[in-house]
């Protein structure tokens, strides 16, 4: 009992216990796999958050051991991701220059803000609040943030000086300063990304053609990049490129990563509490939905507030060791996954690799240039790009494109923070305002059957002295003046009605307000000589009315199905009308 | 054409083209008794605000002939009201010192700003924003209040000073000063409020015995302050009771309304907007509430969004000509009312009434004691005061409940802005939660009908093969991965289950969060050899799903009804269970 407890804290209770050699020769390979792509895009992601290079390796060594320990995924790879990346730099950008001590301890004390917000949020099992953000919100949000990273590394591809976090911004710098164009770190940068395209499209086909098999052409696409890298490198070493202005990643410190404390100032700390918010819940969720993909594949099960714990613990943990907000990348967990990793070990093996990368490789990317790892971030990012979702929310829902579209337009706009804040405040209103004016529908007799559907769309039997109206929601405050209002302008000026009954297959809650509201309509058609029904309410709706005075003064009766009301309160065949639908 | 577009803006032309001298008789003598009710309440809400007493007057003048010419209600007495006043005094008592011009020229400028928010509202038809203030937190905020404004006029009665805008800093500071009682004062307020009282409670049924007619015994009741107000204020003038400490009113000038103008300053006005925002919010709840409850006994109509428009104007007045923000006013509505006003030109003669007694009658008030003014709000506002609703609730509801009781600690606690602000939040966001973890029911056949219910509730009819879940919620973002996870959890391990219907009874909407999930539960259940189908799909559901892949990819049919579905897919009568409820 008390283990089951322990494992479901501690999962990697679960996992090693049953550990054993072919699972631990399977993590190694994924290991040395997913190290060797690790390097060049956590060093490209430190670029991106406007970082000391040596920071994007520190912030994926201890986070990926800490969520091995924590997290529930046996896929996920934990470190630095693009757009918790980009929201980095929008979020400390404003507080301290880049470069500076003071904008490195805000990147650490950020994350560790972050870590101890998802740790609560675990602990107080609030992982359910990430479904507020919508699919089309964040279909938007990773959209436009792809457009707006891939327009802040142009300055490196073009080898000139330029900031900004909105894409105006970053535009009209970028346009300022074109004229200082190093023509040398353009032609790196143009054939890095090039080539790197050619990498993720045209590799496997080639390699395939080959004779290799889908797996090791998958795994040797996904370390194509390495070939950019090293490639890159020696030409700008051989050809003393970096004397000519190319700019190159420079002297990183041989050495593990540092012990850090994030800093305790109040004034620092309420500043980057609603960016640290919105980046542990946009992580989250990015997160969370590989982990579920990947976990769907091998039907395992995760479980959301142990997540978020894991994630607390390796933000936490990039915090003490000199890192930067990180969570569960997309492109890495899934080289993880390909390459064959069995357990959260791999990713255990994938850090001592990144640290014995840190402690002895360092000086060889000495003249690594940015360029190249600009045009990895370009080519990564441009992957998330899908302006598809526009067309395929106007087409199905205007609500959702509506919701999408102001998410694009603020994020490029106004930058990250604003555009998914509005993002998820405005879809939000737009549910609330569609169920503050349901539709109504009124119905009749599906001819041969028990069932009854909408006058207006098909053919069905009604009688003149009974109106049955089917509500499309529940009541609740929103609504509950829109019913009232609603049989106020049906039943005024038809004196046929005797009946009215409210079919309530729809209500799943008739909360305070509404049944004011309903206590309110009860007293009014008595007034008009109008008897009020209820048909097909719910249990739960039932068991509280029941508590209710409307209960006992409601004018008509109760029933169990809409057929049963039909049947006592329309008994007379002759007068019944037959509706055409329109 | 135009004259009716002419009247939906400008409802006196409505009502004007038929006024006659009936009418006018009637109007006339509502005018008069509700102009000497009006007096001492104007005064008192004037002190209640933190005012002098003469800008009560002045706010009932200007707003009340707007009213008149733009509202759609025949019954609604516009001017300054309690719970109004009391945000006022909440609003800009941080702003600047009682007392001084700078706290005037803030009341002035706070009537002007809301005064525009509630045009440009029902210019842009925004009353229905109105509508997500719950009945509940209205109720809870309505009633904190009113312990409040009683409490904040324990200081007049007692004579001391005191101040504060929530419960805590009154008591206290009323602790303190206890000593400082002055006794003359307190005799004076405590006999008045106990008269007070008295008329509310005891005079009608005296008169009624006497032989008066009940709405003559109505009026008298009504009016009755007045009897408080010469009394003690002859009381103070014959025994100079101003010389031993009782505070009186004092002077007030002897003039008409006065030509002012709001204040322009950038930074006064976005300190009040927030605060102008809530008391316009509250404002036109109350008066809304007010003016539908006297139209429904008429039969008349209240157009919500040209309320907007007249409670706009009338608050744009007040702000012109020297006062402070207003409302339409429960009581002295339904004096109006019950005085026989015909029309809103009964509004027009009461200003000009009030006009007359603010150029001729304020030297008759000099000696008023403050204490028969605060004897007056406390009777007022304690029939406000219902704690019952948390009983009703918690009996009712227990969201409701919390709505409630949050509404109303917040409130005594915090303040009037903090409470009302944290009720609607908080109750928007209990419908959220809920909705977001939707009540399911497994439901199967009701013997003898075509009936399908919840299989724990009733004794109704199942075939292990066909697994029919009813959702009862609309199916959106925040609620789409429970319902994902829901299935997965009941499908894995009954390996009798061939096909799963999804009753969409109470299904209202899918958005497009909640298409993806039943896209992926569909392609789900077909791996687990498990058919999805979709029954009693409402008809403007239906038509935005045949826009989408969904519609084709369903491994499964669309059943108008669940007895069709369950006619084709549960054939086989030997294998049926018949379920007993728990």
């Amino acid at each position: 009992m008390k283990l089951t407890k322990l494992k479901s804290y501690f999962p990697i209770f679960d996992w090693g216990q049953s550990y054993n050699k072919h699972a631990f020769s399977n993590d190694m390979i994924a290991a040395v796999i997913v190290t060797i792509m690790l390097i060049p895009q956590s060093l490209a992601y430190a670029l991106l958050a406007g970082l000391p290079a040596e920071m994007g390796l520190y912030a994926s060594i201890a986070p990926i051991i800490l969520y091995a320990i924590f997290g529930t995924s046996r896929a996920l790879a934990v470190g630095p991701v693009a757009v918790v990346s980009l929201m980095t730099a929008a979020a400390i950008g404003n507080i301290a220059e880049v470069g500076t001590m003071g904008y490195a301890v805000a990147a650490i004390t950020l994350a560790g803000l972050s870590g101890v917000i998802l740790l609560l949020m675990g602990v107080f099992k609030l992982g359910f609040l990430a479904n507020f953000l919508s699919h089309p919100v964040i279909a938007g949000f990773i959209t436009a943030s792809g457009v707006l990273i891939a327009a802040s590394q142009l300055k490196h591809i073009l080898g000139i000086d330029a900031h900004g976090h909105t894409l105006l911004e970053l535009l009209s710098s970028l346009f300022t300063h074109l004229p200082e164009t190093n023509y040398k770190t353009l032609a790196l940068g143009v054939s890095a990304t090039l080539f790197l395209f050619w990498v993720r499209k045209g590799l496997k086909p080639a390699l395939l053609k080959l004779g290799l098999s889908t797996r090791i052409a998958n795994i040797l696409t996904k370390i194509g990049p390495i070939a950019a890298i090293v490639t890159t490198t020696l030409i700008v070493w051989g050809y003393d490129f970096a004397a000519q202005g190319v700019r190159i990643v420079g002297d990183v410190p041989q050495a593990l990563p540092p012990l850090t404390l994030p800093s305790f100032s109040p004034e620092l700390l309420s500043t980057l509490l609603i960016p640290a918010l919105l980046i542990s819940v946009i992580g989250f969720v990015e997160s969370i939905s590989v982990a579920q993909t990947l976990a769907a594949k091998k039907r395992q099960r995760i479980e959301p507030n142990q997540e978020l714990i894991g994630l607390g613990a390796a933000n936490i943990g990039a915090s003490l060791t000199g890192g930067f907000p990180v969570t569960g990348g997309f492109s890495r967990s899934v080289v993880n996954f390909d390459a064959g990793a069995e357990t959260p070990a791999a990713g255990a093996f994938t850090a001592i690799g990144l640290a014995i990368a840190a402690v002895s490789l360092t000086p060889l990317i000495y003249f690594l240039p940015k360029a190249t790892l600009a045009a990895t971030i370009i080519v990564a990012v441009l992957s998330l790009v899908d302006f598809g979702i526009l067309k395929k929310t106007w087409v199905y829902s205007k609500t959702d494109f509506v919701a999408v579209a102001t998410t694009i337009l603020l994020t490029l706009i106004f930058g990250v923070e604003i555009g998914v804040s509005v993002g998820v405040v405005l879809s939000i209103a737009l549910f609330l305002y569609k169920t503050s004016r349901p539709h109504i529908a009124e119905v009749g007799l599906v001819p041969d059957s028990q069932h009854f559907r909408n006058i207006h769309r098909h053919k069905v039997i009604t009688d003149p002295q009974l109106l049955t109206i089917r509500i499309d929601e529940s009541l609740y405050f929103a609504n509950a003046r829109f019913l009232e209002d609603y049989i106020y302008d049906r039943v005024v000026g038809d004196c046929h009605i005797k009946h009215l009954v409210l079919m309530c297959s729809a209500v799943n809650e008739i909360d305070m307000s509404a049944l004011e509201s309903l206590e309110a309509i009860n007293t009014r058609l008595h007034d008009l000589g109008i008897k009020l029904h209820l048909s097909e309410v719910k249990g739960p709706v039932t068991d509280k009315l029941k508590h209710a005075h409307f209960w006992q003064e409601l004018t008509g009766e109760i029933f169990l199905s809409q057929y049963d009301a039909y049947k006592k309160l329309a008994p007379d065949e002759a007068i019944k009308n037959f509706n055409h639908f329109i």
